[in-house]
Order: C-alpha cells, then structure tokens, then sequence
C-alpha cells in the first residue's frame, strides 16, 4: 500500500474570464448587493482552519431561500462554472478551496428554525443556522441537538463534512441524527431525500447520499433532524492516568461494558499543557480524561460509580467534578478550544490537523505507536480525542516557511494513516476529505469502491460543477 | 396525489430460452449440482409470504463464496439475465419474484460467522446467515444483534430490505447497525463498502447505498455488524388499555420522555383474539402493549416505574410482567407469529401486509382513521405495531378468489398509504419496496428524488440485471 501516491492533476479547466464577467452580471441583476467580489472577501470564503493553501472563489453569493439556490445553480450550470456551497468556514481539509474559481454560495442568511416538533422530537432548519444558534433557539421546548464538533459550524456543513465530535459516542453522528433533507442538485432540481417518518424502507438512502458528500453532489438547502431530551441529571468530570494507554484501556473497558456515557475525551500531556496556558486553567498535566454523564438522577450516580472503578482499576487518580452548569461549560470550551490553544505552543506555527479513526481494541496501540513517532521526530504534536469512538486527533505544529518542516509533517500524516488504515480505521473520522485526505481514499477503500464512488459523482454530476476538486476530484 | 396510478409496463424484456438454456449449461459446468432447476424449487424461491402472484426464476444456484456470486453475476451479465439475491424467502412485498425470469442466487450456503471482535462489538457475517443462528452463536461472548423483524430472516435479506422490527425503538434499524459489506455489483466487481471503524467521514457513504437496495444495486456478501452487550437486567410484560387511541398516547408520552424503552408493540383487540387462538395464551382482548426494558437492575427498575405512571395516566391496566426467560420468549414468539395467528381469523384467507410509518404524534390519528376504515367497509384486518417508531401493521384478510375482496383490499391500501404520507410519513417503514410499494414511491418522494434513484439505478446497474423490477422499476 502506498498512501502517499500523489492525485493525478485534475482534468477540470477553469471558466473563462468572459464567462465569469457574464455571470457576475446576471448574479448582480438578479441578487444585487448580495453578490460580492471584493478579493477580502472571496480570500475569507475560502479560509478554513486549514494549513492548505488559500484558493478563492470568484464570486460570492448570498441566497435567502431554496429557490434562490436553484437559480444560482442553473446559472452556473448553464456556464459550467463552480458552485462551492459555504456555510461558517470552520473545515479543516480545504473544503471550501475554489482550485477552479468558480461561485462561493454563502448560506448564511439562511438560517431560520422552520419548524419544531417537540412531540416528535424533530425539527426543520435552514443550512446556514449554526448548532449554537439551533440550541439556543430549542432552549424553551426542552430539547437539544446533541452533535458537537467543537466549531460553532452550520448545520449545513456538518450534514456536508458527516460531522460527529464530542456526544457522538452517545448520540451518534449527523448520519445518525438527519431524517431528510432538501437539495438542490447539480442540474437545479430541489430534492426532497426523505419524510419525518422515524424509519422507512421506501427506495434508496437518498439522505445518507448527501451527508458526508461535501457539497460535491448538490447543495443542502433543508435540514430535518431529530431532538433529544435535555437530560434530567448531566455530571461532568476529569480524570488523571499515569499513561495514555492506562486512559485509553479504561475507556476501552468503559465502552465495552455498554456503559451509556455521553462524552469520554482524551487529552495528552501536551495537550493539556496548551489547554492549561490558553484557557487559564489548572488541569493537572498528565493524560487526562474529560467525561459526562447524562440521565436521570439515579442513572448518572450509578453510572459515575461504575466508571470510577473502571478508572480505578487503570491506575485512575480521583474524580474531579464540575458539578455547577458554568464550571461544566468553561471545561468543554476549553476542550473545544484545543485547536487555539495548541498553536500557543508554538507561536507563529500551522497546525496540520488529523482526524483518524480505528476499533477501540487498537486505539492504545495506535496511539502509543503515534507518540513515538512524535517523540523519534522532535515535532509538538498535541493530542486529543474523541476516544469512546476510536477517533483521535494529532496536530503537529509547522512553520510552513520551512519545507523541511513541511515535509516531515506530511510524512507523519501518511505514517499516521497508514496505520490507522492498517488497523482496519479510517484516514478520516469527521473532517472530510476535502483537498487534504484525497490521496489517501484509495488506500483506505480500494480501487472498486472508489470507483464506484467516481461513479456516483460522475453520474449525478456529470458537468462537475458541484464542489469539484474534492473528494474523488475532477 | 394520487397514488393509485399504475406503473408503465416494464420496458426490461425476458431473456429469451437460448440464453437460459446456454447459461444453466454454463453454471452447471461450474458448479454441478448446486445448480437447480426443477419447477418447485424454482417456484420456492419466488415464494414470499404474500398475496403478489409467483414469478418463478428460470434457474437457481447456491453459491459458497464472494468469488463464486461475482463469478455467476458475469455469467448472468454477458448475456443480460437477471439475477435475484435470495436469503429465507421472508420478504413481503414480492423481492423475490422473477417477472423477467433470471437466476435466483439462493445465499443459504454462505452462512459463516466470518469473525467476532467482542472487544470491538462488532463481527462480520456472511449474508446467509439468520438472526436467530447469529444470536445462538454469539451466546457465549455476552453480546447479541438486536435487529428483531420477526421472522427469522438472513441479515443479507435484513440488510437489503432495511429491516427493523421490536427492539428497532432502542437500538435503531439495519441502517444504524451495519458498519460495513461487501457487495458484487452489476459488472462482477467486489466492492468493499467501509472499515471497522466506528465513524468515518472518508467520502460518499457505500454502505448505505446498498443498505435497502433490495439486491437491485449488487448481491451483499459480507456485513459487518456492530453488536451489543446482553443486558444485566431484561424485563417484559404487558398492559391493557380501553382504546387504542389510549394506549398510542401511552406510547406517545414514554417516546417524548425519552425513556430508553426498548421494545413497546401495540396490539389492538382483534390481532390479540387472533394471538391467544393460534399461540394458546389468555392475553386480555382489549388494546394491548407489549413491552420490555434492558438495563442494569436498578435502571430496570427506574424505567418500569415511570412507565407505569404513564400507562395509568392513560387508563392504563396493572401490568403482568413475565419474569422468567422463558415467559418472555413465549409472549414475544407470540407476537412474532401475528401474521400466522391473523390467517387463523379467516381460514382460506390471504393476508396484505402492510407497514406505514408516520411521525408519533400522528400515530393515534393515524390509527384511528384506519381503524375507522376498517369498520365501515366490514374488513377482517388486525393491527399490531412497532409503536414506539410510529410503525404499524395492518393485515386485510382477503379471500383472493373474490375480485371484489381483492378491489377493497387494494382500495384499502391506497387510502392507508395516502393517509400515511399526508401526515408526513412513509409507505413502507420495514418491508421495503419490492413489487407492491412501488406504485406509491411517487406520491411519497415526488418526481425530482425519484428521478434521482431511477439515475442511481442506471448508472451502477446500466443493463438493469439486479433484481429488475423493483423499487424503481425497470
């Protein structure tokens, strides 16, 4: 296997500047001050938390509503001219790079709560709402949207990256917790991929289609969801391990046991000693699990006790609890915070971000072999992990301007996901392909699935106007 | 809407007797006496447990490996003849017929257990295999596969209808618990659709493509599936309700409340006659609930007792538990067995199946109205259901022999499925599409999704020889 075989240079020419001055003219008609070519802004629609080098749109765009999409997208079909659907920006693989120019559909005026049903606990939303914006405007009803990946992203993003992050090893992924959804398909239908019903077997999963397919089949314009309760009880706590592999076995044992906990993240020393100096906390710097509890009163205590002798038994120190709903908060922020707080290890620094994923029964092993790669190159790589799930993430920090630097971090990228793939992982839990993870999907699904993969994308968009560049490329 | 429409005539032609004749020499050739064509046996692969008339397939053949169903798809492929996967012949809605005639690929002898990894919850299977034999398997590593349909169906069979049933409430469908397959698709590649990775965001999601395709996409060879620890604590009983509408209102409120239920079936009076009859039990003939919850023994505990607040608040009856394994097994081999006891309520007769699914808070109108139908046009039609997902079953029994029994059963049907998807939900939630739902795909995904799958179809299946004639048609 040999991961790190380069992409072929894609096939893909970029539009004319004729063709780009005529739709900028018909977008201007038509949509006026919401059509914007400032080169600040195209740069900031093509910025992602990213190391990858920044590729602007031509023009951006902002729709108010799903028909607007449709029009946008007919008229750039109609001049094969790119559409790269934008929500907040938060990606990390270069998903929202334009490598053929092309229109930057900015949803986020799109944002509106169309409907809530409490009582079936599901609720429609517009892309461009983000998760804080979406709980904040549920508070009232009682219930919650329980994927998080850390990012204030949109919701349409997360649909479009298959985003999980901290509660998923409780609530599942956003291919768990999407019922259907609205696209706008590349030749400028509105699709609609499923019905409020919990569960149906009528005809192919055209919602799981596009969750995950990074605007690279269509544009999501619609997002039906499913709710959960608030929990009655929700305890949150760290715990300090001598090891990373004492942490990880316990969360092992934790997982294995069915233990129904709501979040179990790792960090390493590293990466608490960042979180520590960032967040201005006291954390003792040692591998740390960061865990909540959700349920009712007596599911939480009976829970808690039963980690705790997990914990105990891998040489776990004492529970510290944040008992109080602010002290909870400043902790998760803090964990959600680690992609700042890490490039405060060092100043002027990149981050390159990973995201693999492998059977928990390897993720010890996995991560021991990852640190003494780490170790061997002399890199500051924090980590940090969605750990119940077998996900963790590595961010070596890199001073682009040196290529030596550069180079050492991508050979530990390829390192790092050849491993996880020979572990039977993934070279991506929840970032995406994007540009970053393109040459790595051959490796990790062979040539039949990727090809039936091109084939997909090739059939549903034959022009490849939709986000092209990313995933299986031009 | 109207969802009555007919489908066009399929455009697909039968292959004509030369290229039969040629290709049951050729798979002879290969694989001797596992090549079968004697009419009864042929006539039994098209058997489903439905009204739908027999379409025999013109040969059957029982592969022993992905290479050998990769090897009789380019067989069937070069001379464009149908192959239809078979697993138990469980299937309700006429997956299984041959209207074109083709290969019936019988998957009974590929019933492995390929490997467990307890320490992962998952293992993978080959198709063959049926749930109850996974089950019996697993016994000794305390974990088990929740996926419940009733019949004792193969997880191939599972996994192409999307199957569901019981513990679906608490543990999700087949879409939820598949990790990955591996598939032979039209052309005789084998496809590997995924890791053993929790989550996975590395491109379009394989797995759920072919997850309810119902063998029109490929034949499934390999799955693995997550599995889930036996619970410390099972407990099941039953309680009795005045009105249907009562007990669905029960349902309603222990769904919003998020009690982690894990199994909540209705029975309305008519299917309980029905139940005690053909499995010799005294269940009260009024509107009944069957239910169970897993836990640990105080959760257990916890969850008994607020349901059984919510049941007396809904005129509920005392509940009676069934404490031992084997009262459990008794009653839920009992509701296992509904379609055979409900052909009892009229010997002679034929059952229609059927299984909308609606958002729960339509659910007690849902059933009311179609309760209400029932009684103005004098059917014989027991209700059971999967309550907690909003999933029910309505059985019409229909002396086939009658045109106008048949008129109304099939009249009957429509108003169901209009019923269903105006309240926003789905004509199938389980059963999956086959022959019989086929004409309703259009009211419920409207022209631009169903288009869409109609070009899934085309472009991985091009010469339309994977179970032609279902779910998009031919």
């Amino acid at each position: 296997m040999n991961v790190a075989t380069p992409i072929r240079p894609a096939q893909r020419l970029r539009p004319d500047e004729a063709s780009i001055a005529d739709l900028t003219g018909e977008l201007t008609k038509r949509f006026g001050n919401r059509v914007v070519t400032s080169l600040a802004v195209r740069q900031q629609h093509a910025h992602t938390t990213t190391w990858l080098a920044n590729q602007p749109p031509d023009i951006v765009v902002l729709p108010e509503s799903a028909e607007e999409v449709a029009e946008i997208v007919r008229l750039c079909a109609a001049r094969r001219v790119p559409v790269i659907p934008f929500g907040t920006g938060t990606s990390l693989e270069g998903h929202l790079n334009a490598p053929f120019g092309g229109v930057s559909v900015d949803l986020s005026l799109m944002k509106r709560l169309v409907a809530v049903h409490p009582e079936d606990l599901d609720c429609v939303v517009e892309p461009g709402i983000t998760r804080k914006e979406l709980n904040e405007q549920l508070r009232d009803t009682g219930l919650f949207f329980p994927i998080d990946p850390g990012a204030d992203a949109s919701l349409g993003g997360m649909v479009s990256t298959r985003a999980s992050g901290t509660n998923a090893v409780r609530y599942g992924t956003m291919k768990d917790n999407v019922l259907a959804l609205t696209v706008v398909t590349p030749d400028g239908s509105v699709v609609k991929t499923g019905t409020r019903a919990r569960k149906s077997s009528a005809g192919y999963d055209l919602t799981r289609l596009f969750v995950g397919a990074e605007g690279t089949l269509g544009i999501v314009t619609e997002i039906t969801l499913k709710l959960h309760g608030i929990p009655e009880a929700i305890s949150a706590g760290i715990c300090s391990f001598p090891t990373v592999k004492d942490a990880c076995d316990a969360v092992i044992v934790t997982i294995q046991s069915g233990l129904p906990i709501a979040r179990i993240e790792l960090l390493d020393e590293v990466q608490v000693r960042a979180v520590n100096a960032y967040s201005r906390l006291t954390l003792p710097e040692t591998p740390l699990l960061l865990f909540e509890f959700h349920g009712t009163d007596a599911g939480v205590k009976e829970q808690a006790e039963r980690f705790g002798e997990i914990c105990a038994e891998y040489r776990g120190g004492n529970f510290e609890w944040a008992t109080r709903a602010e002290e909870r908060s400043r902790l998760w922020q803090a964990r959600h915070d680690v992609y700042w707080a890490s490039l405060g290890l060092r100043p002027g620094a990149k981050g390159v971000a990973s995201d693999v994923c492998v059977p928990i029964s390897r993720l010890a092993e996995c991560l021991a072999e990852t640190k003494r790669d780490i170790e061997e190159h002399g890199m500051v790589a924090p980590i940090a992990g969605h750990v119940g799930d077998g996900n963790f993430h590595v961010m070596p920090l890199v001073m682009l301007e040196d290529p030596a630097e550069v180079r050492m971090a991508e050979d530990f990228m390829h390192r790092l996901v050849e491993r996880a793939i020979a572990m039977e992982g993934t070279c991506t839990g929840e970032h995406g392909v994007g540009q970053g993870k393109m040459k790595y999907l051959k490796a990790e699904h062979g040539e039949s699935a990727l090809g039936l993969m091109r084939l997909l994308k090739r059939s549903i968009d034959p022009d490849d106007i939709m986000n092209p560049g990313k995933i299986v490329g031009a």
